[in-house]
């Protein structure tokens, strides 16, 4: 077995060693006789599976008690419409455009209220953060959205908006446990699982308590609604079983390496590999802002359409795969999650260098 | 390792084979050197794997080519709001209240419109279908909502309400493929797959083409409408990756067997095992009036609710899991989907006349 190194914008690689104990687990979990996607979700078992995911996120983010963690479906974009429906008492919101998926957010945040888009970086193809030190803020504005990590354009919030008392929402599919993040600067977190932490169909979303009410927006589904998965921890209904197990897995692998002060450290080290190369390169070139720079995804291009294919088409015979950059943006992305081994950085880029040398003019 | 026989409402046991083959492709499918959950879900590895996943559906059920097979999240719950935003244009709703899940059914849609109860089996603590040939259905109704399986209670409608042009709209999350369906009959199916297909997280709805349409209650988010879902063939977003692979070899699994027909000979074996017994049994009785029962779950008492958690306990030493009735009901239920081996239903069995010989006065 050849396992590739795999640079997919998302569902990601994972851990190896998380796979391999999945697959063994996969007919008898811990003496059980079946399997966890056979579970019972109201089984004893099943309930120390989802418990202990989420003791171990508590503990790998140090999120405060007056926090909950939900594990819901339907991924980052149904907490676009769950977080208006959910939050906009006023029916009023502040967003920062900084790419594809707070677009997404936008549109979906004005069937229910006013949006403010008070600052975007859209006049350069979301090739950096916007100033978040002079924002306008409304006063009548029930929260501000922000997309922490951008994927599509590799771009990171490395400060944030000053909210003031106001809630700060943050979409972190793309970054969650990268980092270290301090939780209580943010009202709400989310998070869709199949970038960082496990397969597609989950969505984490830390909330802080007080936001979580009755209080919803007339129409709000029930399944739309927090209280009724903060109320019943996550399992109002069957949950995606196997995917928590899953992500639980991926937390406790970090939880191994040394929790998010390591794994930044190594995401720090990981990411440099690239940039390094590609801040000396005269054929390859970042296209983010120095400051504003994704430990996760760094998308980069030659100039030339035609060598990025080539160059993306090279990489792919010889074992680099998903490099090609997202359709709306073009070029090569090489998105650079936890699970990726510094081996396969350093191997993409002494890649890199000999494909430079032997297309240079 | 030993493999129980699981006999739980779901998420419930699957087959063996299919399992063997998940954990064999767990680190590298197919050559790819990564695992499924792994893969871009635009990728063409991906798009094979959904697109035979629906192919092998629509052979075994025989769906017109005038429906569209979706694969979405949020379970049955969610498509008890997603059906009246999407189908409830005159605010008008007939359904038939056959148990908790209808129940649900019924409170979710009144958000959104006039729910006319117009047949129930509560006064019997729904062990039985309601008459369906002398149903007063609403002139104005939108649709006529049925539970095509009740698993709680173990009832099943053997013969359909007569509704005319109207939509009938069938949940069949727990007797979905355990024999063939007449797709014609209904204008949408919906079936979560952790009873008979696959692992939690993804709901299966089959929906006739002209009832799919823009023209929602305001306010229905993007991700609850099955345009947008159908326009995308399940890829609007990140779909719930790896539970539609493991859908899709449970699909194969079926049509090796021989398809519907085939499952249906074996399911009507393995039940009749259990009710043959419990007919002649004089500690343990069916609940279930006998034209309704279902081929998948088998609720029974003793009589005694002591006796019913001696015998719960028993059982579960002896290998037998999850025979304890669900809550609101009480006495212990078998359910008996298609991964359960007709062995394990003779075991349950000669498990049962052992114990009612060692416990009978």
């Amino acid at each position: 077995m050849a396992r590739i190194y795999n640079f997919s914008a998302g569902p990601a690689v994972l851990p190896e060693a998380v796979l391999r104990e999945a697959a063994e687990e996969m007919l008898d979990y811990k003496g059980t006789g079946m399997s966890v996607m056979e579970m019972s979700h109201r089984s004893k078992t099943f309930e120390e599976i989802i418990g202990d995911a989420e003791k171990t996120l508590r503990e790998l983010i140090n999120i405060p008690s007056n926090y909950k963690v939900l594990f819901l479906q339907g991924g980052a974009s149904q907490q676009f419409a769950m977080i208006p429906m959910n939050l906009m008492k006023n029916r009023v919101a502040d967003y920062i455009n900084t790419g594809q998926w707070t677009k997404r957010a936008i549109a979906e945040a004005k069937m229910y209220g006013k949006v403010n888009v008070i600052a975007s970086s859209e006049d350069k193809t979301f090739s950096y953060i916007p100033d978040v030190k002079h924002l306008k803020i409304s006063d009548d504005a029930d929260y501000i959205y922000i997309c922490h990590n951008n994927t599509i354009y590799g771009t990171k919030y490395n400060e944030l908006p000053e909210t003031g008392d106001k809630i700060l929402v943050a979409d972190m599919s793309s970054d969650i446990l990268s980092e270290p993040v301090d939780v209580s600067k943010y009202g709400l977190i989310h998070a869709g699982v199949q970038k960082n932490i496990g397969p597609a169909g989950v969505v984490v979303v830390i909330i802080r308590e007080d936001l979580i009410t009755d209080d919803v927006l007339p129409g709000t589904p029930t399944m739309l609604r927090y209280k009724i998965h903060a109320d019943n921890n996550s399992l109002y209904n069957t949950p995606p079983a196997y995917g928590i197990y899953m992500c639980g897995k991926v937390f406790k692998w970090i939880q191994n390496i040394g929790g998010l002060e390591a794994m930044k450290k190594i995401n720090q080290e990981k990411v440099a590999v690239l940039y390094d190369y590609l801040d000396a390169s005269s054929m390859f070139k970042g296209t983010v802002v120095k400051k504003d720079r994704s430990l996760m995804n760094a998308p980069f291009v030659t100039g030339s359409d035609e060598l990025d294919a080539k160059f993306v088409k090279a990489a792919k015979a010889a074992g680099f795969e998903n490099l090609k950059g997202h359709r709306t943006v073009g070029g090569m992305r090489a998105s650079i999650y936890n699970a990726m081994p510094i081996e396969g950085v350093k191997a993409l880029v002494d890649f890199m260098k000999k494909f430079e040398e032997e297309n240079k003019e």
